[in-house]
């Protein structure tokens, strides 16, 4: 055998996605109704840890009632058809009656109508009439100008996303975005992403911010991956970011919330993400399965209508809950996919944890591919 | 390439199912009519070490007969179908007969109906009828007020079962169950699950357990890992928890049996789960397919009726033999589901182990992943 | 993180199979004309370095004697159906011709025939009268008794061939075979296996044999790893007794030839087992493939009619080519199936190796699973 | 637990392919259009750092032309069908309207006509009168001969490729190719290919020659490694003879491009090559699927008609855009098959790079199984 020069090659870190991972029951056990499952995003509290995503298809002003009513939070997108269309659901209607072959250029077609101003204030007051606390999310591109109308609005919460944020952008048709500068200014808390790594994510901390999403790549409708290359595991992404957020807070920084955004679609996926480290998940998929997710059960990623380079699909999801049963059920499905609270104060309870930090100290994560759960094999062979 | 903070994220250990692994030949092998294949549990010696789930599509007081002639040992659900009706097959039928749609919901009304401690006393009395020995199984919650009233009845052998059982479980609702009380108060063989770690079943044999099942998250009729995330493959368990019985003999604590349950499938996965340390193992599905089985080729887990977080499904899973061919053969199978007891006896032989204690010393276990195994390809084109 | 206890766990060794690896190609490369490829099985020497299977489907005496045409050597199973009956096609014709469901109660059926000697003097008669070399295989109870028969009959190379064979057997029913008894008794080459460790197969070339056959649980035809758990993937098993045989020649031990048998199925795998140090070949499948086959497009494993424990399948593979296609070309497939010898000698100039001991030195394998070969995706899609 | 003498046991190396890594995000971001992509063959500038693979189905004149409109190289074979038939398109169309049993015997008939040196010069002229710079392949066994009639046709580019070349081969037919001499005599740029080891490369580069090739094996048209069992993942190769480059580079070598050749089919494999050092890339399928190119929809590798061994398939890839969408966009299509500069930049920009020189140093890559890429899963389901 030859010697190969492997002191010369780049060595691969080994990243984790949830399918390949489990939590390990604990020494101590609990009793379900003792979880508490508390979300602070900065002066903010909901009893329910969750929040749906900022997609056209999910949250709407009164999907975003609706999260609320359920101690939740729906991110309303103010660059998507709402902020665009006096009647969005006639452009939505554009979207999922659209052929296969023609989805991509329907979707191309209808986000090229301008933003307008008065709609998004207009959304904005339709969400604080529900009586919900309204988050809005906004790209970096328009964060600056937008963000003071949606305060202005009643916006009480700021998301600004993109698929990779960090804290220094370089750009030569804008001024690349300081959240040290927007955090003080708007006045409201504001949560940034997506992010993976440590480094990046504990730069974006030091920045002032409240919260912090966490995922590149990993979504349904996402397909980032195949088209850049780009993307991290869930799992490991987390572990990353909730790293740096313990290390934040140790240098004696202010409390900021990890929320794992992404690739979340069981209960078993939002108990792996929490015991990763996250304070909170945000989710697509399961809320646009819901009956009363504005999307008919379709869905599509915010990339998607990308003029030249779309990354996302629209995918055909189809509505079999509605937002209370796939919170806290009661559930007549046995996939996981319907009463996540409840999944999530099992679990904790199963490691003894009666609070998301302690779920955090106890939690062991161990490498176990699906390939070993054997119930799956009757499930592929169609006899479940 | 930049330097990433790998140490501050936590190491995730591998951990490895059945499909994974496979047993290295010995450099002595031995004739299989000399293999021994014992399993103690207190006081009662077996000469098939294999039990059959608790699960009330296998277990009724008939099979559990049926076990015991075969020098096997059966475990009844007290807190089933057959504690809870007079004529416990009429609810199994509407089960069995439920559609798919329907059938999580089905399970949820059968499951509704009140225990009643006479047909518990009832069922115990025709077990013994039998002539077998008797072995029950409870839930924790229930262990302190059924137990007695068990034994009274006649069990020989009390099992405490839950998803996850700890020595140190918390609760406001009941007082946690201490287990160093429960051992004199019967004064009959417990046998405690369910466990997959060596700290957590190290506690458990401290307070004077006499046989421990291990297993969580593994079973085919079973979705805990995909509902709460939580889960250890089979193998890695049988391990950890063999280690924490050897480490607690080895400090002069009496014998306890360490049960494999859930997952075995086949001949195959009981010899690696009896080579990763376990002294018997317990057994669902198989079972569950012999024309004995109440269940009439239907199974489902004991978890799967929780009202609100149903965790486990019915799975259709066929019958296509009896009891005593499952155990012994004659197969006409080569799928290893059949003459398991046989399949175990030759695999001794070939590590040239006589009783199951050698099997343990002398069996090495491999990483050997299924896609080595050519034979697979022409199975999965249905070329036999 | 709870800390684990893994320094009291077992560590499991990672084990590779054909599909897993790949070779590197060489700093050097020469032209394929220049490959060298022989055979020493004893005095024996055989151009082609590739054994037909002992397989009743396989190897009948005109099968032998075509073998033998082509440089390679077929073996003949005496204990199989030409030993049992006068008429042996009429036999296979009854397991061929079987449905699924009765494949294995027919395969009991035919091989509950007894042997008898004169036919098994009969067939070594037909194989010596093709001109071939006569080798023939026994199980390890029957070589004493029969290999004297044999040889007297003119069987120039004897193979004793069970599941797992080791120099040391325990039986109470038959004294065990000790090879070192054997081989001067027989005077003849003894090949010996099947084995996958270093130390099995160290004990047993210091019985004096001239030949190792190495694997366990891996052929197309054999299910004994699903049913016994048993077995070893043939890319780590080749490696450990070749291992074993550099440190038995390093010792001054007579050289003995290390052949890997069971689980190739294409020049590829052919190609990775000599370069993970074997001498030669043990093919099963792609013979069982070829029009001049006795079993007509199907094969099934020698342990498949075991009475109680069957383990192996009646395998549906198809007759698609001669033998010299098979190994020698011309291919007009481009699986890999045929030219097998073609294939090996442009994997030997890849890596710049003129004979099969510089191909042992020179080539490097790495892991490689084949998700990466790109080329698979259109296979599996059908496109090809 | 017996322990293993792995000490004797070969270690193997485990090696990457595109679908098991992914690109991290960088801690700095830029804008996609700052993004430059050059690549450099000797004294020859490209925008596009993309190849067309030198494949019949792919490169005719026009298609080299095409490619050049667009910034980027096509390679034309001067061994296939261009310089044996005055029609080459007849010859196509037999090999295109074949049915898949007579597929490899068309393919090994039409390569059996003869090569004719006047017609290598008209389609180089051919070339040559589109404005392209012209890059011609042949192989080793040619280079000597044909080399000087395709410079003196007008050749700019010449690329010496086979299955694996080295600087040291070994042959009795014919002088072993001297690169070193063939850079002189020849006076324009030499690439060499293909090779996937960090020394072999290192000695090619010794020669003097402008690029390199990275592959072996991993092509959708190729068999190679099935057929023979070598080869290596594209991702572990690029690393390898990126390191190489280094090393080279480091010692005072001039400048030598690293173009990874095969296996790529989406934008994301384009950057993961790149991130693992590349310079630039081959491609063939993504281009074989043009309405430009002359395969009509199929490919097929230039080993596939090897008389005795073939080593390819012609593959039914469809034709779906045009060559400018392929390497610009617009994409309607999400798979990441179309815009692959696009898709660089993006990427490029993820990692706050602005040149490929900086990609090499700022991305790194994980390992990152597909399996964790959830929306996979609905591509699997047909959902999309």
């Amino acid at each position: 055998m030859i010697s190969s020069p492997e002191v010369r090659i780049r060595e691969l870190r080994r990243t984790y996605g949830f399918e390949e991972v489990a939590i390990v029951p604990g020494d101590v056990t609990t009793n379900p109704e003792l979880s508490i499952t508390n979300l602070s995003l900065g002066q903010y509290q909901f009893a329910t840890p969750i929040l749906a995503s900022a997609m056209d298809a999910i949250v709407d002003p009164n999907f975003a009632g609706l999260m609320s009513k359920n101690g939740a939070l729906g991110v309303m997108n103010i660059e998507g058809v709402y902020s665009r269309y006096e009647n969005p659901y006639e452009a939505i209607n554009l979207i999922t009656t659209a052929s296969i072959e023609e989805v991509t250029e329907a979707l191309q077609r209808v986000y090229s109508e301008p933003l307008k101003d008065h709609l998004i204030s207009q959304r904005i007051k339709e969400i604080k009439d529900t009586g919900s606390v309204c988050a809005i999310s906004i790209t970096p591109q328009n964060a600056k100008r937008l963000s003071p109308v949606a305060v202005e609005a009643g916006a009480d919460i700021i998301v600004v996303q993109s698929t990779v944020t960090t804290a220094r952008h370089i750009s030569n048709s804008y001024h690349g975005l300081r959240f040290s500068e927007l955090a003080p200014l708007v006045n409201v808390p504001v949560i940034v992403g997506n992010c993976v790594t440590f480094s990046a994510s504990l730069e974006l901390m030091e920045q002032g911010i409240d919260g912090i999403l966490v995922g590149v790549g990993p979504g349904a409708a996402c397909t980032t991956r195949d088209v850049t290359g780009v993307g991290v595991p869930q799992v490991s992404a987390t572990m990353e970011v909730s790293a740096a957020r313990d290390e934040f807070v140790s240098r004696g920084g202010k409390p900021v919330s990890v929320i794992t955004d992404g690739g979340i679609r069981t209960g078993g996926d939002l108990c792996k993400a929490i015991a990763a480290g996250a304070d909170g998940v945000m989710i697509g998929t399961p809320f646009a399965q819901t009956f009363e997710a504005p999307g008919k059960g379709f869905n599509w990623g915010m990339a998607t209508p990308h003029p030249a380079l779309p990354r996302g699909t629209r995918i055909n999801v189809g509505a079999n809950a509605n937002v209370s049963q796939v919170l806290f059920g009661p559930s007549h499905r046995t996939d996981g996919t319907h009463n996540l609270v409840g999944a999530l104060k099992v679990s904790m309870s199963m490691v003894g944890a009666q609070t998301i930090e302690e779920f955090h100290q106890k939690a062991e994560l161990v490498v176990a591919p699906t390939i070993a759960t054997e119930g799956k094999m009757f499930q592929r062979q169609g006899r479940i």
